[in-house]
Formats: structure tokens, sequence, C-alpha cells
């Protein structure tokens, strides 16, 4: 059986730039979990002491306190800031994109609408920058506007850094042709672009894909979501513990892809696991 | 055979306005054609010595000149106003829209793209207000954005108002996967999607279409596309001498649209003279 790795796969640009933030301040801890990946986040501990919480109330005046990639609500870093004067944004640029978009075209007059899950830490970071949080609508596919009432005529879109930009652009005509002006901000990051991109081709060639990454990892559901559509044998893994050999009985080539938060020797690990496969 | 009038057909808010104001001036002249209908205008001429220029030159400083509905390019205005006192603008409101959106954006330092004719004077006219008029790009498909250079990197669109919604959707489409700020004004009207959806039902259930309206019409050429889309015996006419009986023959339901500049008394000609068919 061929293994082959997408084009584009794994680690973006935040994600670097987080765990080089964390790396350079050992001892520290993170406000929430830096990126979507436990094992990086258990190397960090172990490697570099760095440590995670949940709650806000928990920290103490003489912590360094590292904000994560998908940043958190702006209320919560008031807060942080009054407590400790060690807070290290290690928010990703392009998630801080996003957040002064919502706060200026709220400001300007626009009602908002963000393409992603209200449960995710980036958008409830992104929404709270609103001046009118009552105008913002958060939501998942185009289906979800039905029921919308904005309060102005004037619509600005933001999305996720990490959704899909086909459903982005079936939200964005859907308001288009109902609105007399709509401010589309495409927000969806470079990075989740090319490893879409570079999944989509690769599961078109592969009868069997896996794809690395978190659990609660928006963008690593979207590639595993993408390689369903071409290869009905894709599955989502968090690491090699996860692999089953029965998946590759048969199977004449088997690619692979990884989310933006997924370390190399996560993958690597997949891969040896896979290539030690008696088939 | 069956005859039946799309749902939303005909005279739209801006060609009724434009006509109500040359009866009122008696004697007066357009400044190229009124609406894109000669029977209409010789009509015009005919009731209420309503002329036509067609060059600038030609104006004379007692004459009242009406400013067609689609507009005319800003200099040429600054010009005609020279000339004479007694200018009246029928610019259709929705033509006055983009004219003021391309003057705004451009100024906020916006590239520019229009989705039209390049040779309608409408978007003449609309493109005439931009501030940096090399910065104007004016674009019939998607495809046409191959090789545009934008001299900013965000976007602001504006279409003919006649134009259809699907194609203005595709541009918009591309552009917001390449740019990072794409400002979408919806300037197609109201009564244009009315009378395109309305083609689209009628066009479904009959075997043979009329559209009516001038050769010259925009939103005319619009509807009979979409009718040729469901209704290959789609047939584009300017008035009742231009049907040929042998369409009619073996069909069961004729259905007729009419363009926004077509006047109902040329359509209750077309009506009346395929009923008198003998089939």
């Amino acid at each position: 059986m061929k293994i082959e790795l997408a084009s584009s796969y794994g680690f973006c640009f935040g994600v670097k730039r987080a765990i080089n933030i964390a790396q350079k301040y050992e001892n520290s801890a993170t406000m929430g979990p830096l990126i979507h990946n436990e094992d990086e986040i258990n190397r960090l501990k172990k490697d570099f002491n760095v440590g995670l919480y949940s709650n806000l109330s928990d920290v103490k005046p003489e912590d360094t306190v590292i904000i994560r990639t998908h940043g958190i609500p702006k209320d919560e870093l008031k807060e942080l800031k009054k407590t400790t004067k060690k807070v290290i944004n290690a928010t990703c640029p392009f998630v801080t994109t996003p957040q002064n978009i919502v706060k200026n075209m709220s400001k300007e007059g626009y009602s908002i609408v963000i393409f992603g899950d209200i449960n995710h830490p980036e958008v409830k970071g992104v929404m709270s920058y609103a001046t009118d949080i009552e105008d913002v609508h958060i939501i998942l596919c185009k289906e979800d506007l039905k029921n919308l009432k904005f309060k102005k005529s004037k619509i600005a879109c933001v999305a996720q850094t990490t959704k899909k930009k086909e459903t982005y652009l079936e939200i964005v005509n859907e308001l288009i042709l109902k609105n007399k002006e709509v401010r589309v901000f495409n927000t969806i990051c470079d990075a989740t672009f090319e490893n879409q991109d570079a999944a989509r081709d690769i599961s078109i060639k592969a009868d069997v894909m896996i794809v690395i990454g978190g659990k609660s990892s928006s963008n690593t559901k979207q590639l595993h979501s993408i390689c369903l559509e071409n290869c009905k044998d894709s599955y989502l893994i968090e690491n090699e513990q996860d692999l089953e050999i029965s998946w590759f009985k048969d199977k004449k080539f088997c690619g692979i892809t990884a989310g933006a938060s997924t370390p190399d020797w996560v993958i690597q690990k997949v891969i040896n696991k896979i290539e030690g496969f008696k088939l």
C-alpha cells in the first residue's frame, strides 16, 4: 500500500507562533488550551512546565499567562490584565483580524454575521468585540439565516478562520440577495484554504484517508468532512493509538492529512505505525 | 392555445416615472433615448412633442432637456448644465444609487468592479462617478476577472440594475475568495428580480414564450435568456409586427413577458394579434 501526505497539512503559522511563544515562557500557564491538541499540550507541560488554567479566578498575580491562539473574550482579557501584569498574547494574528473587523463594523453601524460555531473559543472571542452584542448573529449554514432579524440594513460578515469556504459563500450569497449592502471579509485563513484544497486533491485519489487532529479542532473536522466527500473510508484520529489495522485491508493508496494544531511528531508516529502493519 | 402573462412583467418604477416626467414637459427633448423602446418614444414625440438629442453639441440654451432613465456621464451632465439651465433629471433613482456608491467607494479607496455592459448608457454613467477611472473594472462574467489588476486590496462591487443575479453572485464569489474585503452592493433592482423570477416560472410551463421589448434593452435580453433556459421556443420581439404565425403551430401554452421599458399598449397589441391567429 502506498502512503502519501497531502501537499499541504498540519501546523499553520498561528500555531507555530503560539508554540514558540510558550516555549520561550517556561513555567507560565495558558488561559484555556493553547491549541486544540492534547499531545502537544502535554509535551509543553513536560518539557517547559507550561500549565493550563480553565478559570480566570484561579490566576494569581505572580503568574505569567499566555492567551491561547483562538483568543479570549474582550472582558476576560480586561479581567485577566487586572489580576496579573504578565499577560502574553499568543492570539493568532488571523484571529485578531476578525476581532478588529467586528469591533469597527459594529461601531460603523453594521449588523454582524459570524459564520462559525457558537461554542468555539475563537467565535466567543470575536463576537465579544461587537458594541451591540444583540445584533451579532452566529450561524453555521444558510438555513440559519431564515429567522434572523437584523437591526440594520447593512450587514458585515466574517468567518471563523477555520471554516469551509464553500459554506461561507452560500451564506454570503443568501445575504447579498436579501440586503442592499453586504460587506464580506474573507477571514478564513490561507493555511486552512491550502490544507482544505490539498485534502480534496489527495482524497480523490486515495481509497483510505487518515485525518490526524484534535477531536475539538474545527479545522480538523472540516478536513475530515472534505475527505469523506471523496473517500468514504476517511478516519479522524487524534494519534497513532486510534489506528485500526482493519481500515487498511485490501487498500492500495492511503492518503494522510492533519489539522493545523497537529505537530509533525504525532504525524510521524502515525505513518510509522501504518508502515509497520502486516497487511 | 392558452395565452398567459407572467405574474410580473413590463414597466418598472423608473420607466413609469420617466414617462410621467416627459409627459409633463411638452416640447422638451431627451438626452439620448429616454427608455429603450422606440414605439413609446414615437408616441411621446407624436402626443407631447418630446424630441431626442444624440449629441450634446446640438442642445440650445432655450431647450428643456430631460436626462434619460439610464443617466448620463458626470461630465456630460456638467456640460449640459452649462448649455441650458432647464435640465430635468429623469435618471431612475435605482441608477442614481450605484452612481453614488461608485463615487463614495472610489473616494474611500476601494477598487471598483461593475458587473455590466461597457457600452450600455447606464454603465457609462455609473463608471464616470469614480475618482480614479483606471481602477474601475467593467465585467460581464467571472472569467473576465482573470486578467484584472486592482490597485487596492479592498474591492467594492455594483451591478447594472438590470443584470442577472446568478451571474453577479458568481463574480462576487470569485472576488471574495481572492480578496480580503469585498463590499457587495445589491444594485439589481427589485422590479428586474420580480420580472426575472416570473419569467422563469412561466417559461417552465410554456411551450412557446414571447418576450416583448426593445432590441437594445438589457433587461429584455436577460428575460429572453432566462426563458430560453426553460423553453427553447422563446422569441424576442419589439412589437406585434415581429410575430410569425408558424411559432404557434401545435403549441398549447403561450407565455408572455415584457421588459421594463415595454408599454402595456404594445403588449396588448401583441396579445390581440396572437389571439387573432387562425392556428
